[in-house]
């Protein structure tokens, strides 16, 4: 950059709150950040009196709009930053999270008619109630053998694009017919800033099955409802552009709003986990970043695109433009010790819990467990799969528990690593970020696990500054996002690096971990699904 | 009987402390008890100041004189009974216990030279610090094909007289030359109250190999150690008496003790879990008996000696005269429900696990389980497996796990009965004893698991209750101990019947359970022993 004192803001949409931090685009520096909370949060109890099926989950659109016009003026204002010199701002979303809306932008559930209606609503992205309607996709899909499937690990979720539309057509015909598109959530705030709707090739190619230039095919659609045929074509319509463009520049509205010049440039909309890579600077073929939290998901890029079993999906440009994106993830991780702790250690915070385990020596539990309490994803991509725990005796305790349920995510990591780098994208480097970055015990298992040293990401508010880095390429202060990431993305200062005498420990009880996952997982023994049917059987 | 008010005394010498029971010997009315706690309980930290390695248990003999001292006395003075009406004494007691002592049957700690030395004292049944020398014996019989092995299936245990000998020979020679015999606590106190050794069928054959009429051989002997070549025809000597026989009579310094009669008949000793079938009314062939505690032992009698694979023992005359006494095990039971409550349920009884556990429909946890956390004795006798559950979500809690453990021992005991009805020895009826007894859910499990129906003891105190019916034989107030169990045994009013729709769920979860036993357990995986070595690996 040079001129050192320019500035690009960058915004996290979360699930519960959205987060603006005003960051240096010279050298990344992070000036000062806002939050502002959704008013109305998540919705899934009931909505304007009517009780919801428990799979649902709505949310708001004004109360995006609200961190936009509340957390944008507030940070202006405490960091001093004239808009004069705010260049650009950029933003990230969960995702899948889509709503219906008008020619020009306005979700249906803000017209009165369709106020309080449930399909009208934004669907967050843990809303699952298309589960049936994912299905029915995967079937049909299995049945003609599209080649798109695999792209995605032979399995589309139901908090997907085209899950959520059918469902939508299906249950509530008028609001489908109704909208003009049903649009990204990570799309549509861009929208409001820019007045333009542009898709993100993120969302576009993760959660929209596009693939190779196009969505499935009209014939495809067709198969599933008659009156899906047109949903690519009419739905998702919208041109594509790729992460770090330029998808417009600030309305006179959009500028009123959050007090920022209007004209400046806005980049195109990205997912909270993708956005991330650039602030953990691993953009590069080989990075995998993890963003470990409740679940992991794993992101890396790689110039070629070949088979690796059991992803979440690749995707060109998915993660930055030019690279093939690769998506992988552990459906429980973070969550899987909160529910230990929860039913199992009543009264036990998870530092004791946690002390007590690192003060033990590996293997000397005696345990070695499965961590698929809440399925498995990657890379067996089974939903129904369910957790084990081996090895217990009388002396067995809970922090011993809780040690095998850390290194049972460190293994189910190992494996997902180890999967990519039989399938030819290797990974050549593991970048950690996340809540359980803060788990020095942990992020130092996963080092000894895996044999590779864990650099961490320096930014405590990582994709907002991935969306602000974002933003400056936007804004044309750096010619692309790698420049930019090398720039104004970090690392943190620790590095953890493995422990030869541990790791040789773990060899031995990933041996173990390996049996097991085959065993229970692939063809040994399918007691998981007959105890899971069963259950089902017995309560229904 | 006819003349219906007479009365014999059976005394249950337990771990912490003997009970006496006067008993009416016509239909085993219960008239009385009295307990007396042992003052020095258990010996397993330090003894006279010295302290005692981990393995050890020990205990004081004159405990047990105390109870003759006391009990008894109490028994008739509460009673009102008088001692011209009390025809007979009878006493069961823990096993293998034992003690090293002089011809006259004095302990050697007794002996002031030897006061305070630990391997003059008594060894209780869990001392388990002679564990590499059952290892020795257990490598030897294997190597040199002994054909008493098989009978034990396969495994002589450290608690035994011959790994207890064989210990005292090797670490305190002083001692075991001294010693004239080296005897059962169950034959001392009936010395005590004889004056005369009579070694009784069951201690001699389940706990020191007696079979076929012969101790393993000199030569077996003398190659585990020169000097232990004598041990069973020197220090094991004795005469064998039938159970329900008649050892003697009354001493004048027993009846000053005791408050009894001199010359009344005392019965040959016996263990506390066999002596409890003839008060269960479960000495018939194929009438198996389960005293389910914190383990639970199974006994059984039946015509002809089969091969059983997986039984502790099978001795000729072991529960009663004149049928082979078979006995099986599960190491945990109760623990099991004690450990999981304690260490992962805290702050919850188990009535409360319980009654939450019971309002489940079954299978509704989706949970199967491996009873293995103590090892397993029954079938497959393999001391280092451990304990698994499978089928964990984030929905699973603390009631499911307490289910799945209880469903886990019945899947236990179904594996036992059904290897005994595979074996030609079938299980015909089953009946229930000990403290679970109490659980009336834990009993309705193990009828529907079993698919039997399961009948229970009437008496609370039914060691004791056999004991006095054995004294009873031994006074000549029955032919033989059917008979008097028929008269003065019983069974309790609630017998659990299966349910048909649970036993159909049960069913499918036992077939889980059989698949993950022989896994785990014969040929899959061997991951239990490979765990437990990296354990004492690391730990070592």
């Amino acid at each position: 950059m040079g001129d050192g004192e320019r500035y690009v803001i960058g915004v996290d949409f979360g699930t519960l709150s959205g987060r603006a931090v005003l960051v240096r685009a010279g050298d990344g520096a992070e000036i000062g950040a806002a939050t502002f909370e959704y008013p109305h949060g998540v919705i899934d109890r009931e909505l304007n009196g009517r009780e919801l099926a428990p799979d649902w989950a709505l949310q708001v659109p004004s109360d995006y709009v609200g961190v936009l016009r509340h957390a944008i003026p507030e940070l202006i204002t405490a960091t001093g930053v004239g808009a004069g010199s705010i260049i650009g701002i950029g933003t990230d979303f969960t995702a899948c999270t889509v709503l219906p809306v008008t020619a020009d932008g306005t979700p249906l559930c803000e017209l009165p008619e369709f106020a309080g209606r449930p399909h009208a609503q934004v669907k967050l992205w843990k809303h699952h109630a298309a589960q049936p309607h994912a299905d029915r996709i995967n079937e049909l899909a299995r049945q003609r053998k599209e080649p798109w499937l695999n792209r995605y690990g032979g399995l589309i979720s139901s908090e997907w694009e085209f899950a959520k539309g059918l469902q939508l057509l299906e249950e509530d015909p008028e609001i489908y017919h109704r909208m003009d598109r049903f649009t990204e959530a990570a799309d549509w705030i861009v929208e409001q800033l820019t007045g333009t709707h542009v898709r993100n090739a993120c969302t576009a190619g993760y959660k929209g099955i596009y693939q190779d230039g196009r969505y499935p095919g009209r014939d495809f659609l067709k198969a599933l409802n008659p009156g899906f045929e047109d949903f690519a074509d009419d739905k998702l319509k919208g041109p594509i552009a790729n992460l770090g463009d330029r998808a417009g520049t600030l309305t006179s509205q959009a500028a009123e709003w959050t007090g920022l010049n209007p004209g400046i440039a806005v980049a195109t909309g990205n997912v909270d986990a993708h956005v991330t890579a650039p602030a953990a600077q691993a953009t590069g073929p080989g990075q995998m970043l993890a963003i470990m939290g409740t679940s992991t998901c794993h992101v890396m890029s790689a110039p070629e695109r070949v088979h690796v079993p059991g992803m979440c999906g690749v995707v060109d440009g998915g993660i930055v433009a030019g690279l093939y994106g690769y998506e992988a993830g552990q459906s429980g991780v973070g969550d899987i010790f909160a529910w230990f702790a929860d039913r199992f250690a009543p009264g036990q915070s998870h530092e004791e819990l946690t002390a007590r385990a690192a003060a033990q020596k590996p293997g000397a539990h005696g345990l070695v467990a499965l961590d698929w309490q809440s399925g498995n994803r990657s890379v067996l991509v089974d939903h129904a799969l369910s957790g084990t725990i081996v090895g217990m005796t009388l002396a067995t305790t809970a922090d011993d528990v809780y040690r095998a349920l850390i290194e049972a995510t460190a293994f189910g990591t190992r494996k997902i690593v180890e999967t990519f780098n039989a399938s030819g994208a290797a990974v050549t480097e593991f970048v950690a970020a996340g809540g359980l970055l803060k788990n020095e015990f942990l992020m130092q298992v996963y080092a000894d696990v895996l044999r590779m040293p864990v650099a961490t990401v320096a930014s405590e508010q990582a994709p907002a500054l991935g969306s602000a880095i974002h933003a400056a390429v936007a804004a044309g202060a750096y010619p692309d996002v790698g420049a930019a990431a090398a720039a104004m993305g970090g690392r943190g200062a620790v590095t953890y690096r493995p422990d030869p005498a541990a790791a040789g420990v773990y060899d031995r009880l990933y041996a173990e971990y390996e049996r097991l996952h085959d065993y229970f997982g692939r063809d040994g023994n399918d007691v998981m699904h007959r105890l899971n049917t069963l259950r089902k059987e017995v309560l229904s």
